[in-house]
């Protein structure tokens, strides 16, 4: 592509704003929230759960959302879908997108439900609870994918947190069409092992139309059935082209076909937050594979990107990451090769 | 007082939700922003602003609720009174302040204006840059003012960035009937330089009906027309009971009656973010007087919790300024005396 218009990765997911607050297990424990998870809440449970929380800070996020960030912050092109209302929160979501450089062309929903809301719980082991009060968010439509946008990115990446979501199911077949009719790769994430095991079905038959899976090893283990990272890796790369599992401070395993690489940790880091350590992680990866980077370099610039949001509060990069890459010797090409 | 309603300090001041960005020089200086200072804007230049800032963190804020928040980590009780609108912002700036403690009562406005946005600019050198839209804030009025948590609260605690709003006139003079109709004590800050320049005579009237004055030594040295920060106390000295002027890395200077004291910075700090320095040495200070304890030490609580909040991005504690107190031999006992 040549235009100005084209892009590395377009991510289609859920636009929220996370209210980031620190509490201890005692309280997650008294909510009844499991710990390290993400469950759905309707408005009520909401705000009950933040009622019992401490004063929070407020930052845009959304999993998709904060991985097309970190293709920015690296020096990529990224557009972003996904749905806000009009409202304060929704005005302060596309403000961020858009001024780290990300593409966001959705309008907000005139009316009905408000912008999607997560509360983050950060307990002092540095990992994160959420709770997503998805509102207007969950209603991305089939009417808000722009086939000229997918069309004219390499790769189109699927937010795991949309599968079984009613309303998203056309969405998501629409932008893959729109991908397949363009020659590009389609990217999923699976998201959370929770959301994996209760929509298994919609998941096995997704992950059958894509070309690149990006998971941690619970999800990864949970859609396969299988024990360990190296399993599931296998079975994966037997219906993925290429494929990362991440695995925590063990680093991730990567496969594409029968190349398999193991990739570590990106730097010791004092880990403040892990909010957003996979969608970085796929930042790196996603764009690496855009540029048609070598395996091992997609997987070393994702652990660069996760290193650098696990250090600090928050699911987006607060340094620039094409610094950091260039530092690594991972310097990207202003323009991708497509 | 004994009634579980009773509170060290009563807070009034704008219902603020900032907006925290990393910005430089250049951008302040290309936005036509006057580095340092507090500034008033309407929706349109406030928008003009934002859409030129890189990506944000949403804080609760507001210079009194600020320091309403630091008097509550301390260990004391405080009240706020300010205006949010029933929106999103609203909602988070009611929630952080209960969550940290702080009893809030007023209602809010069901229509009209927003709740108020500040845009705070945070430039390398760690000093901020403040463009406020006050929306609903600036229309606290005369019936949001309780006198019974008035009466009930040692100290009644004004915010300068009120004065010369025409709708808080009535607010600020029903506040202090209420304090003087109870006995009560009545605190001002100054709050900025440039405001206090711009509504000198109305600063002039309300500072010669207070007890408790807190300003920075710009502040200080501009109401009075002195040059430096010891005459500037001496003056004001003579006119309140208790006067405190703060000269950033130098400390600051106390006077009461016939005394003085100066106060060192609380310990060695490595700056991130002024914003709310001067809040939350307002809030050490103001709680020391409600316990009536000896004036250096206030200073000292004041210097202690200044400290803790330029150590991060934000305008409120993080951590538990009672313990830092305790720690520093100037543990508060629960109860005031009052």
């Amino acid at each position: 592509m040549t235009t100005s218009r084209s892009f590395d990765v377009t991510a289609l997911g859920n636009a929220i704003v996370d209210v980031l607050v620190h509490c201890d297990d005692a309280l997650l424990d008294k909510l009844d929230l499991d710990k390290s998870t993400m469950s759905l809440v309707d408005a009520t449970r909401a705000e009950e759960i933040y009622g019992a929380l401490g004063p929070g800070i407020e930052i845009s996020g959304g999993s998709a959302a904060n991985t097309a960030t970190g293709i920015a912050s690296l020096g990529g092109r990224a557009a972003f879908i996904g749905k806000v209302a009009d409202d304060e929160l929704g005005g302060i979501f596309g403000h961020d997108l858009r001024a780290t450089g990300v593409a966001y062309d959705v309008p907000a929903a005139p009316a009905g439900a408000d912008t999607a809301r997560c509360l983050v719980m950060v307990t002092p082991d540095a990992q994160r609870t959420m709770a997503t009060h998805l509102g207007v968010a969950g209603s991305v439509a089939e009417a808000d994918i722009d086939p000229v946008v997918i069309a004219a990115s390499e790769i189109l990446f699927i937010e795991g947190y949309l599968v079984g979501l009613p309303g998203a199911a056309a969405a998501i077949a629409a932008a893959v069409r729109a991908a397949r009719r363009a020659g590009r790769r389609v990217a999923l994430t699976l998201s959370d092992a929770g959301w994996v095991a209760a929509r298994r079905d919609a998941f096995r038959t997704l992950v059958g139309d894509v070309d690149i899976l990006v998971a941690n090893e619970a999800e990864a283990c949970e859609l396969t059935r299988c024990r360990r990272a190296e399993a599931a890796l296998e079975t994966l790369a037997g219906r993925c082209a290429a494929v990362a599992v991440t695995c925590s401070e063990r680093g991730a395993l990567l496969g594409a076909g029968a190349e398999t690489v193991a990739v570590p940790v990106g730097g010791n880091v004092d880990v403040v937050d892990t909010t957003g350590a996979g969608d970085l992680f796929a930042a790196g990866f996603l764009l690496g594979l855009a540029r048609r980077r070598p395996l091992a370099d997609c997987g070393r610039l994702g652990a660069l990107a996760a290193a650098e949001v696990i250090s600090h509060l928050g699911a987006r990069p607060e340094r620039n990451l094409a610094e950091l890459a260039a530092a690594a010797g991972l310097q990207l090409a202003p323009e991708s090769p497509g």
